[in-house]
């Protein structure tokens, strides 16, 4: 008995030896899925530290540090930014040696990635100077939620609770460092908060102040969107592409708008979808739910599927059991 | 090079303690988004554990404890009652003195949280009190899943890896501490079972026993809801509202009815949206997947969508590639 | 004062110990949501860290070991797989002891659970013999991605960054571990990455190579769905069941294809819903947002939901503010 499980167990230890081998050398034939001998990509962990600590300082005592008063809060925020300094360029050098390394788009450019460290310093600072402007724009976001959601008790709750301002909260971090040309974080940082919310906003899209996405789950907001002030989303709305264009060798053309373009005080109920570069939703229209729009529609507009058809059951099912 | 470095070093010391006072005077001017020297929030991290513990009791040997026999059960329940106790007791006083302290909605009533522990103490017992009765509630939403799902291979697949299920429970708790007037913890809860399960159902909400969500990511269930007996929704099912009212100051009316009604037995399918706090959905009728309705529709009645229109391609695409 | 705690806490004490025996009593009554003196459940946290193992080995380098290079692959490789067979092998007689203890329906066939460990060991080593050959499938799966999505700026972003080839690659694992017949496990690596993702892709589906779901979120995708090569889903796509058969007795009948036929290179775009398993979506067809689909599409047909009404306000209604 002991001797057959023996047997077993050196049967498997080869099995596994002779499959290693065959799993390494599907690296090798397998070169566009494996990171081997490459410059580090930058780390999830510390990403979403980065963000949890960037949270603490908009939104002082809300989150972790709950005894922060006026007395203490300038230590504490000194702290945490110098923390934060160190990271963000750690990371940042990483994003722009991968970026400089030939494996990122935008190294065809010609950089190799030389003063990475040095780059990485001064985004790292332009970043966190946007801080106090940010949080001017993100308390706008607070506003327009408690001024359209009749269930929100207080500005505290909005906070302390609603993920579409987590969501809005991190795309506003994520578009500043994208807008300083910082790659792979910004889209670390929302896959994050897509993850927790299921609100997925690209880091380049353009949004202006008071936004406001209600609920949220499945909201899809894409790259080339540009959003105006005061605009409000529920729950499964998508910003999103319809068709795309193909060079002569019949290659993806990446970079054109292919987003639509929403105007102010726009509201888009639960699960519309609004598809197309060229397509403008006017000022003050209402998207109704369930409602595909591929079309730009006029100012103060408001677009309705056609009324379902309704059909009475001659014997209704009544419940087994 | 190294003055150099201690050059940058400097420079950049500079700019963050210069930043440091810029953040801080920014709370200053933006105290709608501040939360200094308040009274403490509840905590997070204790409440989902209080959840996770809540879990346990009710669905007593699926999750974390194991090895679980009717020899230990006893000792191991009064065990996780004591630390629910003393949790809940601590988190909600930390609750009703925030409710107290002037910032939430209810406040305004004019109490200032003085007796919270004394308060406190009596909720979280009542609140546990009542855990029986919910074990009695959830069993019929386990044996809805059962009966509405030919995926499903038993009770226990149902208990250990659905998410409508793990919804539905933390939403029944959270109802509880709501009819109780607890603040806050209520949503806490529930927005932790959102990010986990992607679907919000509101603690407000009254939803009878026999529950069903299939899937359910993007269902929305607002804060005023009925739902009676045996009811199934599928996945991004919205329950919403459509309009809201606002007072002579323009002023959002908060605390009116306005989510639908749904009576006994509808099944209402996939990304479906009914809105509206007038709109009543009659027992046993069917809302096809995709369907928006704003109005109210009889008992035993299907309602569809107007079929789609095709349209056939001359020259269909290729894949390039 | 003192003296007055104290009897409130013998209050509670009192309290606590009766409500005990009421919950361990209610365990008796309601057995069908309990899980004592039975045979352990697989773990969750163990599977989880199983899965997160797997993908180091499918995507080498991206994830957690950074610093893989070819000279140490080989070492790195050989010892996470043992590591995989060992935790394999445990969570899956497990299940399978589950399954032969009487609780899962597929002991009903008769087996007593005896072999479990034995039977273990040969689907652990089976699974794992799969994996050089599910690298080249999930490598199509990223090439599709990369084709599909112009926001992509390479394979590495897709990779470290894509929701929907995360979903994809939990479902292939699980995928397999489902046809040779391991039961519940599948289940909760799918469930797990319905949780991060939003996207809840049935172990039991068919799916080709070159699959490309992008943003993802509220995706479902049917038990006895059958999906051919190069096909394309954006978020919010239900691929589900219409309706259900009962027996005479009025059981659910549980195992018949209830779940559609999508053709290759169909694209089904954001929220759309195509249901019933006699349903067929023909070759390089095309559903268009919103659509909902229960009826066969022909080959190379565009579908289209009918064209919303638009409707002009009068007084268009200005913000409160």
């Amino acid at each position: 008995m002991i001797a057959d499980l023996r047997g077993k167990d050196a049967l498997s230890k080869d099995a596994l030896s002779n499959l290693t081998g065959r799993i390494v050398e599907s690296y090798h034939d397998l070169d566009t899925i494996e990171h081997l001998d490459q410059t580090s990509l930058p780390n999830f962990q510390v990403v979403t530290a980065i963000v949890t600590d960037l949270k603490d300082i908009i939104f002082p005592g809300y989150h972790r540090f709950r005894n922060l008063h006026w007395t203490n809060a300038r230590d504490h925020v000194g702290e945490l930014l110098k923390g934060l300094y160190e990271r963000l360029r750690e990371q940042i050098a990483c994003a722009l040696r991968y970026e400089g390394s030939g494996r990122g788009i935008a190294a065809a450019a010609g950089w190799n990635g030389d003063d990475a460290d040095q780059r990485a310093r001064e985004k790292a600072l332009a970043f966190l100077q946007y801080l106090p402007e940010l949080r001017v724009i993100i308390a706008t976001d607070v506003e327009a939620a408690f001024e359209g959601d009749p269930a929100a008790h207080g500005h505290d709750e909005i906070i302390f609770c609603y993920p579409g301002l987590e969501a809005i909260t991190i795309y506003r971090l994520a578009h500043c460092l994208h807008s300083l040309r910082v790659p792979l974080i910004p889209r670390m940082m929302t896959e994050w908060a897509h993850s927790r919310t299921g609100i997925d906003v690209h880091p380049g899209a353009r949004i202006g102040p008071g936004f406001f996405i209600d609920h949220g789950t499945g909201v899809v907001i894409g790259e080339t969107c540009v959003i105006a002030d005061h605009v409000t989303l529920y729950q499964g709305v998508t910003l999103g592409a319809i068709s795309f264009d193909h060079d002569a060798e019949g290659n993806l053309i990446r970079g054109t708008k292919r987003h639509p373009t929403i105007e102010r005080e726009v509201v888009i109920y639960a699960n519309a979808t609004v598809l197309g570069g060229q397509t403008v939703i006017g000022a003050q229209s209402v998207i109704g739910a369930g409602v595909s729009v591929t079309k730009s529609v006029p100012p103060n507009t408001i677009v309705t599927v056609e009324k379902p058809s309704l059909r009475f059951r001659e014997a209704p099912a009544t419940r087994s059991a």
